[in-house]
């Protein structure tokens, strides 16, 4: 049997699920795509063979030759189309978040429970070997109890004033923290009870001007007494910079990398090598493995993860990670409803 | 334009081909397949939607929709399969090499040539990316002018004694050293003049039986006067390790890598990471990359590179580093006609 | 002009120095040695060969033959000794702190500016090579404006317990990071303003029954509105793990490594190396050079580094830390008094 | 007890040594220096408080209160001021080779032998750390058998051109393969058979003229039947680079390393970190550890090792793959008397 998907949205990320959905994962038919843009549309129908294109979502719901949609829509409009598509009984994939806001969040993770149908969220640093790798490990007691959850995510560079406001992309602690607060519940196996937030703009100043910080580090406690803490930055203009650790009562396990190609150069200079430009360069692998997880979840008809539970409170951290550097005092993850 | 392409072999490396062919190189049509086990025809034709299946490949060369071949057949049949291609009037992808004897490259190359098809080996690391890039930086002048070549070709156990004997595999030094002769002479810019070989059974007694050896240390002498050594070993336990080194008068580039997943573990045993286990692993990219490069080349009608020549020459490097391990003398790569 | 110098304290930091003043720094002469223990005294003065040995360190000081002291005596006392090392008019170099409290080093300060003596700390990482190569690339602009420092501060194992008391040890937050706030306001050339810890014991829970925690996390904010975090454990099972690095607006520095024997070993199990035991196998020669420097200012007549100054700013510092541990709140630096 | 020692040659290496003897290696006392230059004497003498000061080494040698001496004369002398200190009953540490003929490496060893004393060979590298536990673990059974030796030898640049005579320094084979001779018989634990040398000359064409070559590659043979390769350079304007491997029938070991300082530099031209520079740096702690064994081995009258004979086997293997570079051709050990 082959999943008939439909893929709603159709700009960067689009385009990437869309050549995922086409070519890597091969037990699905990519057979309609939604998106309010008309040369969107056209190039992603034409390039990857799509036979329905569909100006408004609704009515690539609407349709039967769907059975689970791909959602790859802006942030803002996750939740709304999670419900939509949960009405329309359709399993969802969706990219996270569902929201930056709580109750949007509630009301889409009731719309799919309700519907009965799967919902899996696109936090796909879970599905990178590594950190699939670190998982097991961690369950099979390779380091004893974890105590100690540090995290560096750091992009290269300035993203544009207009995304960087908090209504748009969340802010820093937001954008780049959301998939280290998700690793972070993960890999611990513990929710994030407590946030302290440190931030500040020293590299581009022109965010001050939009209310975004460039830097910040994030002091987290877990339920389980554990602590850990996120440095996030948007000025490692050396490259991607992604890695994380968690240190446990005997041993500890190191996750991530920074040299892209296998190659050094040494001269006078010394020994150089490269560092991973960007995320695609990083995740792409994981980026085909979530999907392949959802699709599997569908055929064998098992609980997708990670769930809308996950974005929720990874959404909540987010939350909380921002009203602690707003307010300079820790938060409690407790306090945002 | 889509290239019509029909794959002969449909074995170990066959399934790699059509993977590629079927799921990643976009602009191909993988239509037929020809292999004279009917269980490898039914399994790789429906597995990648193969529309045409034969059991002897002389009946996929008479087709007039296939454009163009992929050679996976075992590496004796390649000279025989090529010509026949050729004469068929068929653009031709081989694995490598054209043969482990010089008279029949010599004979392929020729059939090729007056049927002015194009033939493109399947020397893969060519298109590894960092070995990509290395070569791009030694044409740079990145590191002054090649002074030393040096390579480790090392397999994690033992082949089967069958496949070990020469009349199979050629013995360690060619099946092994084949690619290495080739990047020797790509990445030097200068043709090998002079072999020495080193050998020795002393990890798997078993191949002495078969006539072969289980490490091999191989001197180079190139036509620019530069000097070089390849290290070949079957005994490699940790894993699948292949490095190469091109050592200039103003620095040096390295290549290659041995740590498969980017996690570390910490413990009271010290710092362990794991190593690439085997070839795909290490090269599956390359593969595919080859196989665009082909498909470019025949829709922009250019030279595909590494040519039959290429191929010849690291036959004939092989067969004289393997008569120097005979006879325990430096052999000129001339004496090998 | 050799120097004479006296030690005081002939405890396990005592017969360090006494090991570099004796065979090291060749231009001094380890003239007296003070020890209350008389088995510490015959030990030290036996084997460095050291004419006079005090069992009062007063009796030291009163002594004409001796230029300039050398304190290693317990933390507790290093205030007092230095006022009476001051009264006396020796130059004084001191194992860091002063004090685990402010008022005493207050004291002290006073003191040696009176006697117009010299005196210089043991902060013994600002002698660390890759510690001044990094200081000299940030004074060089080589990664533009600092924005955030990043500390990894990890002992091995568990103290004794008598030693983990905050009467002793000054709890975890003191012991192990006053070399890190003193590494932070060098590097970032800013002072600390604001600090936020969270701390727990999961790994030794024994130490919770002296007051103690095993793990913190603490973040930092500087007058340059700069951001950091340091994290320290006591279970560090696999080594003695010190490692820094301070981003800039243009790069980032990286300082510190992993692995203390040259040497990988690769089986079945992957590639591992050791890891730095403790911390005289990691900061060694830092010891030396930091004495070599105080030799040297002397000689020269110029002001030593780090000062009394430097140390009372990081053991407020790590007093504020350790107040925002015990009251869950970020804690300004300046209501330290 | 203390060993009274004299220094003969107070050179380069002269004074690296008799900083080892003054400061590093406390169970010596180093009472004499002898060294034709006066400005040498003068230097040496007063920098390093030694009493007795000869311009002829015979004369140190007459002196009772001589216990053992250090010999750091040119290499072409080494053999005579063996014997003469052996006459005189000298226990002796001899920086390599004794000879780079055999002749007098056979008359020196006879020498030392008739005479009873001690004779310890300067092949520093065996009391490196990283290589001596390489050797412990190759013992422990770690890699199983060895079965293929690999070194990388490498000089940041090109020596002048009169000490690259043949007559005055081998010849780079020579000059630059004598550790990695001796480290391999070390290390395999067997005695090198064969050996066959690839040598060039395209960095520094002004070697030709004196009849150097600036890079080889020099395959080896042992009777244990295992294999091995040698590459040197002269031009690693990288740095200097020394590295050495055992690959085992069940494993294998790397020792060595290229970064000097612990620190790494990121920016937009990716990773970069240093180089170790030269010999000194990297190998000074083995210059002190060297002469610790010898006076151990004094004081506890145990035979020292590396030996004479040691020397004279590294120098064979220097020999023949000198000829088999002159000659090209394999050239046996047993042919070299």
């Amino acid at each position: 049997m082959s999943i008939r998907i439909g893929l709603i949205g159709a700009g960067r990320m689009g385009k990437v699920f869309a050549n995922t959905l086409a070519f890597t994962v091969t037990e699905v038919d990519l057979v309609a795509v939604a998106d309010p843009s008309e040369q969107a549309l056209t190039e992603v129908s034409s390039r990857f063979g799509i036979k329905k294109a569909y100006k408004d979502y609704r009515e690539l719901l609407d349709s039967k030759e769907v059975d689970a949609v791909v959602i790859t829509t802006p942030t803002g409009t996750h939740a709304e189309v999670i419900m939509a598509a949960a009405a329309a009984s359709k399993n969802i994939f969706s990219e996270k978040p569902i929201s930056q806001a709580v109750k949007p969040c509630d009301d889409a993770i009731q719309a799919v429970k309700q519907a009965g149908v799967k919902l899996q969220m696109g936090f796909m640093r879970r599905f990178d070997p590594p950190y699939t790798v670190a998982k097991q490990k961690i369950l099979e007691g390779a380091i004893g109890t974890p105590v100690m959850f540090k995290a560096i995510s750091r992009d290269p560079g300035c993203p544009n004033l207009e995304f960087a406001k908090r209504v748009n992309s969340g802010g820093l602690v937001i954008d780049m923290g959301v998939h280290d607060f998700d690793l972070a519940r993960w890999l611990m196996g513990s929710e994030i009870t407590r946030v302290y937030t440190e931030g500040t703009c020293l590299a581009f100043p022109e965010l001050k001007g939009v209310g975004d910080i460039d830097n910040a580090v994030i002091n987290l406690r877990f339920a389980s007494e554990a602590v850990g803490n996120i440095d996030t930055s948007r000025n490692a203009v050396y490259g991607y910079d992604i890695r994380t650790e968690v240190l446990g009562t005997s041993g500890s396990l190191w996750i991530g990398y920074l040299q892209q190609t296998p190659m050094l150069i040494l001269n006078k200079q010394g020994v150089t090598h490269d560092v991973v430009p960007f995320f695609m360069e990083r995740f792409g692998i994981a980026y085909a493995e979530e999907v392949r997880a959802f699709v599997k979840s569908i055929l064998n008809n098992t609980d997708p993860s990670p769930t809308g539970a996950d974005a929720r409170a990874a959404t909540v951290a987010g939350i909380a990670a921002t009203l602690s550097l707003d307010e300079q005092r820790p938060v409690l993850i407790s306090e945002i409803k």
